[in-house]
Order: structure tokens, then C-alpha cells, then sequence
């Protein structure tokens, strides 16, 4: 049916096109399915159905569309119902219960890049994924074509290292990549942003400085500093494992072979040869550490299928690490480690330290069993933090004036202890919650700063959590907050 | 976070609001997410991320949400990211096989109503009930909570039938429920437009009539004719179960507990009180024999649990069922039975007196064993065309002259045998897709007339098949498409 493009200056931020009811019935199609466009140049979008609108002869289509297909307003286009992709008869089969092979999972992999597939029906595959599990076979195949269908760097013999979270104010990457790459190691490291943590180690980073860059600058970046610590959203590395992410985080879910296979292809695109990974197991953690047992073989088994030489740590995750919790206020944690202050948090410095040692003896930099020495000597001497000072200015960035830069947000509210005792739990759960409430991610300087650890000795009126917030209004909502989740168990 | 309404004039079939990315992070909400909007009404909305065209503090929102919340370009919307609904926890147990209660079915239905759940999320639904199956108690639950959840007919005492389809050309509806109600039952039928096949009910009977009203308009057509024959679409009833078979059909699913859901709930919604379900089974039909057979036992013992007096029966599926297949088409095969005219379909008037006995046994219109014989005479005096005629008219239409109106579509080409032999079998799948490629059922005069049932006897060159399409393209369209599939086996 040939339609003639009206233009409503609308972006979707997927292909979207919008029909009469009319034109819907005559196309046997529906709202969420897909129709395909030919000018010059062929396209897949989804249908949207307009009441009164549009006249049956035309089709509004969303600025992706147009700038792709470079078409605007008054353009005639050739509009067909598009058959349902192969794609999704392999959804169907792991629907089923069925083991998908290598071409069949590029295929959804493909399909997803492409907007092909719906996000129903990737929440379909996601549903396959999380009931009935994947194989060893599937897991290494699902890996691989997200990889084959995404940009890859090239680096070669590049180390990672990667913590599957779950943990506040975990921010060991910056010290743990400074300390590694000042040996001469090349660690081109990408991280995330916040999705339902207060920071991720992007937003952390972008306290110091720019962590958006293309393939080209990071390279560049590299080149000069040996590292990098940007973020790996725009960088187009396995984009399908991206997409997947949003539309398990719509359920929360995280099945994990898609857990296994996001990692690793992400570590594959990048160029990693070797990859530490950090299992942070126990009580509002990720996983229970019988869990975290299996999990750290999974991934060094299908790592090395893959070609990886992966080596996994067992961390404790039962309680939150460093005093900040905010992208701020981990970043002030960072800086004082690698600086060396007097008031650096010490676990978060000792976690560092042991990921930094097993990544040196990993690459042979020493003797086994010397790492610890060799990475304290490296934070001691300061070498980290002239590192750190590489990477940041490779990126545009400065430590001039830093702590002056890193303060933390204007309102406050410090919550004391009511009794006497010891402190038995501090939830990360609970603490990503009220670090919500407060702002994060998107209020940097906004946050938490935890006095305590568990284990600490309280007298009543000592003081626990402080909360720093943008605005008074988000102070109170935060207050609030704390007070009915209440996150530091007293006894 | 206070947002400036700018309108972009777009529509999108549900409640979109688009805006700037720095804005999502702001919130942080993604693509697909929910937001809430305040201004003097409430209401949620999904959220499209737009590149360029909104400023910070603008948000863009579609014409469903302007009308809705009264609002227009230029006021102001208080947004803030809508936490998961509670329903969505549900489906998260529903996912991980847990059995749902009526609460939480009900939760779920109503979200899915007011749009509060996403079609990915809506897809996790569907994934779990099929996989794990539903309970009889849940299966109960649920038709409960799609009925509570949209409008009801409240007519009493009526009477309905329903065929679980799957098999071409069979249009014994408006024949059953002419003949029944010619008695004096009351027969409120809405049936549904094709989705996956060449013709509902409702497109065939828009050959005659309109068939899209109000309840309030369907009350008066009862009250004239005893019956109606319409379309079931806009009436609101069920409407969950309206949204949910749209995210199923992307996949082309049907679980089992929402097909008895679907159907049960639309029922009790229309009011009826007795139903006879027709279960075709076979080959090409929806379902074989045995399954058919525990299906049928799950309909009488979930519909006695819920009021329902329900009588199934098994019927031949195996090969499609009259002449015509296509709207128009199937509108001459039931007007040729109504009329008594000697070329007509006998295996479509049949099977509609065999469906017609049933219920006048049922609603002892007649005695045990003598419901054939009453149907026949009601078909045979002409009493079930006079009937028909006065439906048609309660709903607009009118049978003047309707046998030139019933015009097959111009173009077309008759496939005749290429060898003798004995037909063997007429797949109701492939009959099916080349109807959909000649430009069934949005083309109403296109369609197949079928020359051969199973078991004919057929010579070298005898007709086959004809198809008849709008335009000579479609025509040649479905010729290869016939020619691939090649639907009449003979050997």
C-alpha cells in the first residue's frame, strides 16, 4: 500500500509509525507489530494507531525513521505488513523449552539490533532464558552473537576486570585500574551507569572527568595512559545485551546465562584476553555464597571456551564498603585512598588491594603471593595516584582543586544511634533505596556517608548515616525513607 | 520535577509521553518505563526518550493523554518515574510458578486496563500461565477478574455459542442463531473480526449489516429480534482480555487457561447464562482429538464453577467447512443455507443444524433426540431466513437484492487438477495464508470458493480452487502463494 509520510516531529526513540485504524485494518495489522517501509531505502517500525488524525493515505513517521530512511514530509512510501521475523519462531522454541544453536540465537541477536523485535517479544525470550535456563552450549553461543552482531575494539592482550555489584559504594574499579596500569598493564576499562544503584562506576567517574568518548578518542585515551575508565553505554559493544538489560529491568529479572553472556561478550568486544571477575556473595547481596560457588565456575568454564582467562574472587557482600554511597561521596572515597589520607575508608582500600594483587599475579608482574606487597607499594608510593592523574587528564579531565570539587550536596541530616550495641547489619538493599529517595544518580552530589560498619561498637546519640540532599523537599522525602526502612541493625 | 507540556499532535494508541534524555536520566526512567503525571488529574504514562527536539524542562505528550487529563500546550505537569505497580510483582511470581489468588489476578487485570502495564510486562504474564500452566482455581480467578474489570450486558437468561475456530470457512454462527432464536431464545452473539484467518463472524455479517454499536443500541436490536449478530470489539467487555490476546498473538500464543479465560469471560460478560462450545478438532484444527476431549471437560467444570450451564461437542476440524472462504464469499454460503437455494453448502448445514439441535435440546425447546428434526423444520420452512432478515434489519441492513451484492471480487483464476485421484486432505492453515495474501479479510470480496471436499473423486483438469482478488497484482500474489503451498493433497 503506498502511503505518503506526513510529518509530526516526533521521536520515539525506536522506529515508530503511525497509521489510521483504517490503514491498520486494511494492513491486518495491530498497535506493537511491525510493518515495513520502502523508499530508497527499506525499514522495519512498529505500528501505533491514531483516532482522527490521519487521513487513510497517510503515515506518520518518528524523526528515527525519516533521518534513516532521509525522507520528510509529503514522500511516498511503500507500507506492507512485515512477516513475522524467523526471529521470533526461536523465541517460540526456547519458549518451549527447546536448546537454541549458535545461528538461531545471532538471528534474535540480529533482530534486536535491528528494532526488530518488540520488546514484548524479547520479554518473551527473556521468559524462555529465566524458567527453563540455558546450556553450557547456548550460554557460549548467546555470548558470541551478541559479540558478532555488536562494534569490537581490537586492543589487544587487554586485561578487565568486572563485580557483578549488588554492593553500595563498591567503587574498588578506579584504585584497583590505577594501581594495575601504572605497572605497564593495558586495562581499557567501560563501565556502567546507575540502574538501580546510587552510582555506577560512570557516574563516579564523571566527578573527575568526561567518561563519553568515542571508539576512536578511547583508543587515543589508551594510548596515553595505558587505561581508561569511561562509559561503555554509547560505545556500541554488544548492543543486543543492552537492549536485553532494559527489558529484564522492566521485571527486575536476570537470568544468568543472559548475566554470563553480558558480561563476557561486553569483555570480548572490548579486546580483554584476561579478565578478573569479583562475586560479592551474602545477605542483601547478589547471590548466597553456595550460589557465588557455582556462578565463579560457570563463568571460568565458559570463559575459556570463549578464549578468556578468567579468574574469580569470592568477595564478602554482606555490607556496604567505603563510608560514601553517591557519586560524589564515592569519589571523595576514591581520591582519599589513592591519595593516601588519614581518613581513608581502610576496607574499601583492602578490598582494592586484594583485586589489584590477584590482577598483578594473574599477568605475572610477581611471584605469587607477592601481589599484596607489590600493589600496597604501588598505593604507598603514590605511583596510583599519578596513574589516576594519567587517566583523568587523557580523558580531559583535572585533580587541581579536587577536593575543593568534591563536596557534597548543601542539605543534610545526620541520623543518630537510639541505644547501645553493636551494629549487626547494614543492608546495601535498604541503603540503595534511600539513595534513590535522596537523588542519586542524577543528583551527584546528593548521597549518603555511612559512620559505621558492622561489627562497630555504638553508644546511644553516636552518629550512623548522614544524608545529603539538592533540595530540602528531597531531604525530608529521604528522612522519611530512612526512617521506615531503617537500615543499620542495632543489638 | 515540574514539566512544560509541549504537544506534537500524536496519537499512539496508548498513553506515550516523550521526554529528553537528560530529563530520563534525571528521573531515572528508560524507554518503556512509566511516569506518573500530576496536574489536576493523575495518570501514567510510558515513557519514549526523544534526541533533540524537547528542551529540559518540556515533556511531549500524546493525544490520549491531553484528552484524558484535559490539558494542552503550555501547562504545566508535575512528573516524577511511577514505581512498579504491585501487579508487576505478580507476574514475577506467576513467572517463578507460583499459583495467583483472585487479588492478584485482579490486580493484574485492572493495570492491564488502565494501561499501568507494559506490553513487555503483559508478555512476562502470558510467559508464566505458559509455562507453568494455571490452576482450575486460577483459571476461575482470572475469567473473574476480566469480567470485574470491564463493562457487563446484564441480559438475563441468554444463550451464546462459541466456536474455539481454527477451521476455514466455517460460518454456522448466524445459521445457528437464526434458527434458535426463531424460537424465541435470546441470543446476544458479538463475535469477533478475523485476526489470523480469512473472516470472523463480524465480517461476514458486515456483508448484510452494521455491526459495530453501542450495549445501548445492542439491547434494542435484542429487544426487536431476540438476537443480534455483532462485533464484540468496542463493547468493552473484558477488555484485559482484548489486550492480552493482542501481546499473545505476537508470538501467535495461546495458553490454555486464558483461551478458557477469554472465552468464559466474555460470556458471563454479555450475560449469558447457557453455552454450547464447539471444539474442532483434527489436522490443521486448533487442537487434536484427546486434547480436545480434556478441554472440553475443563469448559463444563471451570463454567459450572462459575455459574455457567455449558455443553460442549467435538466436531470434525480436519478440513475446512462450506464453499466460500473470505468475507463476501462466506456471506453467499450462509444466505444460499438460510434460502434454501440448491446449490448450497450441505456440510455447512449440517453442521449448523447439528450446533442448532443442541441448544434446543438444551433449552428444552424440544425433547432429547428431536432437536434435529425441529431445527430442519425451522431451516427448511424458511422461518430461520425470516429470522436472519429480521436481525439483518434490527441492525440496519436489509436482504433486498443482497445476491447481487454478494459479488465475488473481479480478478481471478481457477486451479484445476493436475492428475486423477481422490482428494486426500485440504489443509485449513494453507487455506488460510492464501487468503491473507489475496487480501482477506480487509478486502471483502476476496477470497477461495473451494470445488473439492475431502474424499471427492477428481479427474485431470477438473476445478480445484478458485481465487478471487481486488487487483490483478493480489491475484498474482496468491497465485504463488497457492502454488507453493499447495493445499488440496490428491492421490
Amino acid at each position: 500500500m503506498l502511503l505518503k509520510v506526513k510529518s509530526l516531529k516526533f521521536v520515539a526513540g525506536r522506529p515508530v509509525a503511525i497509521i489510521s485504524r483504517r490503514t491498520a485494518r486494511a494492513l491486518s495489522v495491530y498497535v506493537g507489530e511491525r510493518i515495513r517501509l520502502k523508499n530508497r531505502k527499506e525499514m522495519l517500525a512498529i505500528v501505533d494507531i491514531s483516532k482522527g488524525i490521519l487521513k487513510e493515505n497517510e503515515i506518520a513517521l518518528s524523526q528515527e525513521i525519516l533521518d534513516e530512511m532521509k525522507i520528510s514530509e509529503g514522500y511516498a512510501v511503500e507500507v506492507n505488513a512485515a512477516p513475522r521475523p524467523k526471529s521470533a519462531e526461536h523465541i517460540l522454541e526456547k519458549l518451549d523449552g527447546k536448546e537454541l544453536d549458535y545461528q538461531s540465537l545471532h538471528e534474535i541477536a540480529q533482530d534486536i539490533v535491528n528494532n526488530a523485535l518488540t520488546e514484548a517479544e524479547i520479554a518473551y525470550f527473556i521468559s524462555g532464558m529465566y524458567i527453563h535456563g540455558m546450556t553450557e552450549r547456548e550460554t557460549v553461543a548467546l555470548t558470541k552473537a551478541m559479540v558478532s552482531t555488536g562494534k569490537s575494539m581490537k586492543i589487544k592482550n587487554a586485561i578487565d576486570k568486572h563485580s557483578i555489584g549488588g554492593v553500595a559504594g563498591n567503587r574498588t574499579t578506579p584504585i584497583v585500574v590505577s594501581i594495575c596500569s601504572s605497572t605497564g598493564l593495558v586495562i581499557p576499562k567501560s563501565s556502567s551507569r546507575a540502574i538501580t544503584s546510587a552510582a555506577g562506576t560512570a557516574d563516579v567517574m564523571e566527578c573527575f572527568s568526561r567518561v563519553e568518548f568515542s571508539v576512536q578518542d578511547i583508543k587515543r585515551i589508551i594510548h596515553k595512559a595505558n587505561a581508561c575508565l569511561v562509559w561503555g553505554g554509547a560505545l556500541n559493544l554488544a548492543p543486543a545485551d543492552d537492549k536485553i538489560i532494559q527489558v529484564e529491568r522492566i521485571l527486575g529479572l536476570d537470568p544468568e546465562a543472559q548475566l554470563l553472556a553480558s558480561i563476557l561478550s561486553k569483555k570480548i568486544s572490548i579486546g580483554a584476553k584476561y579478565v578478573l571477575v569479583d562475586i560479592p556473595y551474602g545477605k542483601s547481596a547478589k547471590v548466597e555464597k553456595a550460589h557465588a560457588v557455582l556462578l565463579a565456575k560457570k563463568f571460568e568454564k565458559i570463559g575459556s571456551i570463549l578464549g578468556l582467562k578468567i579468574k574469580t574472587i569470592l568477595t564478602d557482600g554482606s555490607q556496604p564498603i567505603g563510608r560514601g554511597v553517591g557519586p560524589i561521596l564515592e569519589a571523595r572515597d576514591v581520591y582519599s585512598v589513592l591519595a593516601q589520607k588519614s581518613d581513608r575508608p581502610l576496607d574499601l582500600e583492602k578490598k582494592s588491594l586484594l583485586l589489584a594483587s590477584l590482577i598483578l599475579e594473574m599477568m605475572r608482574k610477581t611471584k605469587k603471593g607477592k601481589g599484596l606487597e607489590m600493589a600496597r607499594d604501588i598505593l604507598e608510593s603514590k605511583k596510583a595516584l599519578a596513574q589516576f592523574k594519567n587517566i583523568i587528564e587523557a580523558q580531559g579531565g583535572t585533580l587541581k582543586n579536587i577536593e575543593n570539587k568534591l563536596k557534597p550536596a548543601r542539605f543534610s541530616h545526620t541520623f543518630t544511634s537510639q541505644k547501645s550495641g553493636i551494629v549487626k547489619e547494614i543492608s546495601s538493599k535498604k541503603i540503595a533505596s534511600i539513595a534513590f529517595s535522596v537523588g542519586c544518580p542524577a543528583d551527584k552530589a546528593a548521597g549518603l556517608l555511612l559512620h559505621v560498619h558492622d561489627g562497630f561498637r555504638v553508644k546511644k546519640g553516636d552518629p550512623l548515616v548522614t544524608l545529603y540532599a539538592e533540595t530540602r523537599e528531597k531531604l525530608g522525602f529521604a528522612k522519611d525513607s530512612f526512617t521506615k526502612l531503617n537500615p543499620v541493625l542495632i543489638k
